[in-house]
């Protein structure tokens, strides 16, 4: 079944800031037919690219990414922001609009050689997915593909990261 | 399959903070055979209870709720953290040992009539399941039950909220 994923995602206008549409895919999540539809497509680009382990950002990565992993039967590692994980971690920085941020994983989170595939729910400068795959390539895996609900072409992701294979249900420009 | 949760369980002393003994349920997530068999337990209990929609709330609650709405094909609907979701919210809070902390709902996300199992990582003084209950019953829903992975009985969450019924993988004495 095609489905038209862009009908259960709502744009809401200056959120969280002026200026900014924010693209809200917890409709999705409302309709289970949708939810395991973006869920399954998520999971076929993984099991193309022969990811060993999925790999979701803090907090919408998880809604994402943790029903990809069990699908698939693969492991699930979150990248969770500071002082969240409780045992030892490697972390790596990334800039946004104004300041930046910091992300975590365990350090036995990624054995040497795994194949990762990160799930989220927007691409947008990339900034998020570029400090995963710092965090991946420090534990020795390789980052080979990243799935989205919604990418944001005009912000130009893919020409930041062209290294890394990118998959999106949705895409709107002019963001 | 009888499945030893506990095994998959880091017990690590003195976080957040001193005194604390923290239950990671993150190496859980690395096994997929033990988190599929997490998620079909909560997902039998929440069937069981007649659920009609599963709330998880930030963060730790989208990564165990998520796959059992999606196992059970129900809907999901996250309970956030303040200025996170986009849309018209409804909020409650509740206190921690030191201070308060808000969880907001779209108000649009539980129908009047529903049922809901809330699905989180751990129970210990029930002050997210309470708030929880607060946003769903001003939604017009009824919490009908709630399923952890980890629960802490001597802090007594079960006495707190005597009307709600609760299930957990694995049971801590004396944390």
């Amino acid at each position: 079944m095609a489905v038209d994923f862009e009908k259960y995602i709502k744009s809401v206008a200056d959120f969280p800031n002026k200026g900014i549409t924010f693209r809200d895919i917890t409709p999705i999540l409302l309709e289970p037919d949708i939810y395991r539809a973006a869920t399954h497509d998520l999971a076929e680009y993984a099991k193309k690219m022969k990811a060993d382990v999925i790999v979701g950002p803090e907090a919408r990565g998880f809604i994402v990414g943790c029903p990809v992993a069990t699908e698939l039967g693969l492991p699930f590692v979150p990248a969770r922001k500071p002082h969240k994980l409780p045992r030892k971690t490697i972390s790596a920085s990334y800039d946004l609009e104004y300041g930046s941020n910091v992300l975590e994983m365990h350090d036995d989170a990624i054995k040497p050689g795994q194949r990762v595939v990160v799930c989220d729910d927007l691409m947008a400068t990339a900034g998020t997915l570029r400090a995963t795959k710092e965090l991946v390539e420090d534990l020795g895996g390789s980052l080979v593909g990243a799935a989205f609900y919604v990418e944001l072409p005009d912000l130009k992701g893919r020409e930041i990261i062209p290294d890394i294979d990118v998959y999106s249900l949705v895409k709107y420009h002019g963001a």
